[in-house]
């Protein structure tokens, strides 16, 4: 397979990803998606939504890449061109497509609805293109070929986006000849430690050309790690990774929590399902963010039946039973008012485990020796109950809350495997 | 000037912005930084460190833009390859400039040091350029003329690039001719109608070289519509846009919630703290996610005491004292249940306003006249109680969720605001 063949170029169409305020998130993870089966995203082309602008790059783009990933402009209002783009660049018709039609329909059918006519416009496919089903949403995606050059357009929502990569594209790319190269990846998700002090550890491993080659992203003070090893056979491959990964452990093992799922909420979830361990939650400073990622775990229900939010002092003392009196000594932001909050919730709920948060998320709210950033974790389980503190840096209300979130979870998921808590 | 003066691209450097570990931020900084000043971004490219595809690229966007902006590659190193571009792409010779070679001298001597020999690539600028001052690094920038283009070449990192917008760019851009063109913008956030329906009622407002020209995003649900009107003078701008701002709210005013802000949660928080309203939830398919988006807003501890996520049925009658007979005849999720759970709430609490969710989120536990995507909304507001049934596609449950949890912040800003909840 030449060169070319290894070089794929992604086209992000949207007038909004122009503006400043929205950016192309899709280019991102598709390099990613690309770099772990041996593909490199050579370029990246963001353009408004101007059918003759989006087909002039189409056909620059197809010029020096193998495959071109278009995203968005596939929605069914007037300023989604993408498909009239398509047909351009590729100098043939647009024609109504009953597959792509059918799918439309589908999906509105499963609602007892019919498409609105606007929705014509979605079965709308460059004449030889075939529709690509999406699950997520309205819009088919397209696959087309110009030339030597393989085309996929699919929908701009990520959400929408990143699954069809996989449904569609993975299988594609699975089937181009990648010249015998194995490739072998382990993930690693870690928390409880900053990219920088990250960065120290790891040293030269991120480098380009690197082999095993690191990856890492951050989300919600999740670290995502992953090491990608190529070699001529999966001998080869594996022990260059197996190598690496001895050492990585070696340094950071104490921060992975998981290597399958980046997702603290869902890691518990499993781990609650599986043991079935009941849970509830006493939240002030996540302020419900903590029931919610919980919640957010299918089928989450067989083992959590309630949490509250008290943010208010009073309601501390009036739903969870926290002593008057260890709030006026403590402070509602201290490690005995955590786990009254913990101890109190379990005892009403009659819960396994029971996580309380309480803290200052800012922006207002700090004093000298209770700064923005300082959050208290209450932890029961099974009869006992601890405390744990964490200061964070003043970055932003929002944040703060989500690394509480994701601290509290991970708090519960040592409780129950029987792991320290700090 | 002509259409083509007001229009800039952006072209991004470093293979380091294409492993979809790091992103380009340079180009949203400037997208702000132009559309502030009346130019807009039309497009953006990403490509490595590769001298002829740098080149290539800079020509092409040349061609349709009067402005370009480069970023990075202006470092010392091998693969820094940004000025031996220019100078192929403008056809001219790349010769060192003394005043560059200057500049990179005072940078070092700053700080008693003297300029590695490596340095000197820094100081070689493009026949018939001039190297810009940069205060924050070793690397000067270069604006340079292409024909009818003035290119402007910048380092990578946002704290060189950020500043010398500012101190080279921004005067370059006042001293255009802008033909007195004049724009006008009005921004409208709507909620409880899809992206198919908005687009029959708007159908050719969004064509590109419309003005008005009309831009829409959806984001949980909520949908973000920006007119655009130019003209040659205020009043004209003005005009245009007051005309279309009418014909907008005839038709689509029934589901703007608000002109300034997107997020429900903000616009709801803003009343209550503005009117001294008390407001409390009561949560069950949103799991927390309601008190999570009210408890995002800095200060809604004022008026926000507590909240309840009462999953399990037992919960709700514990809780919120929801008759058990209630839940037998209709079900959990059902209007009186709503209601019930809504004014359990607002009685425990003393709010005034209690918002209440009962639902089915899926992906499991949908029947047939319960199917998944069916959420009934309960709402008491100081002594009256109502409830709102919704019924959406089965669009996943973290989406469902977070519509659900939109729509309830909505009801909620109605009923404040007296406004008819259905």
């Amino acid at each position: 397979m030449t060169v070319r063949g290894c070089r794929a170029a992604a086209l992000a169409v949207g007038d909004e990803l122009l503006d400043g305020y929205r950016t192309d998130r899709n280019s991102p993870a598709l390099a990613r998606f690309l770099g772990e089966r041996g593909w490199s995203l050579e370029r990246i082309q963001v353009v408004g939504d101007e059918e003759s602008v989006i087909a002039a790059a189409l056909v620059e783009l197809a010029r020096d890449h193998a495959l071109v990933l278009v995203s968005g402009g596939l929605g069914p209002t007037l300023d989604d061109v993408t498909r009239h783009a398509l047909a351009q660049a590729a100098g043939v018709a647009l024609e109504p497509n009953p597959e792509a039609w059918a799918q439309v329909q589908a999906w509105y059918q499963r609602t007892d609805r019919t498409p609105p006519s606007s929705n014509a416009r979605q079965a709308l496919v460059p004449e030889g293109a075939r529709p690509l089903e999406n699950v997520q949403g309205t819009a088919p995606g397209i696959h087309m070929r110009m030339a030597a050059t393989d085309v996929f357009a699919l929908p701009g929502p990520p959400r929408e986006y990143e699954p069809m990569l996989e449904a569609h594209v993975a299988p594609w790319l699975a089937g181009q000849d990648d010249g015998g190269r194995v490739r072998r990846v382990q993930r690693f998700h870690l928390f409880g430690i900053s990219e920088s002090l990250f960065a120290d550890q790891v040293a030269g491993w991120m480098e380009r050309g690197c082999n095993p080659l690191m990856g890492v992203t951050a989300k919600d003070g999740v670290l995502s790690v992953r090491l990608l090893a190529e070699g001529a056979s999966e001998q080869a491959a594996q022990a260059l990774l197996t190598a690496r990964t001895t050492e990585f452990l070696g340094r950071l093992g104490e921060y992975v929590f998981s290597e399958e799922e980046s997702d603290p909420a869902r890691v518990l979830g499993a781990e609650l399902l599986s043991t079935g361990t009941s849970v509830t939650t006493a939240e002030s400073c996540t302020g419900g963010a903590l029931a919610q990622a919980l919640t957010g775990v299918a089928g989450i229900s067989e083992v959590f039946r309630e949490g509250v939010v008290t943010y208010a002092n009073q309601a501390k003392v009036e739903r969870l039973g926290v002593d008057e009196e260890l709030l006026r000594s403590h402070g509602a932001v201290s490690g005995p008012v955590a786990e009254a909050m913990a101890c109190g919730m379990a005892e009403r709920t009659g819960a396994d485990l029971a996580l309380a948060t309480t803290g200052v998320a800012g922006p207002g709210g700090g004093t000298d020796d209770k700064p923005v950033g300082l959050v208290w974790f209450g932890v029961h389980f099974r009869g006992r109950t601890a405390s744990v503190e964490r200061r964070w840096p003043p970055v932003g209300r929002e944040r703060i809350r989500r690394w509480a979130t994701a601290q509290a979870l991970l708090l519960g998921l040592r409780a129950v495997r029987g792991q320290p808590l700090d």
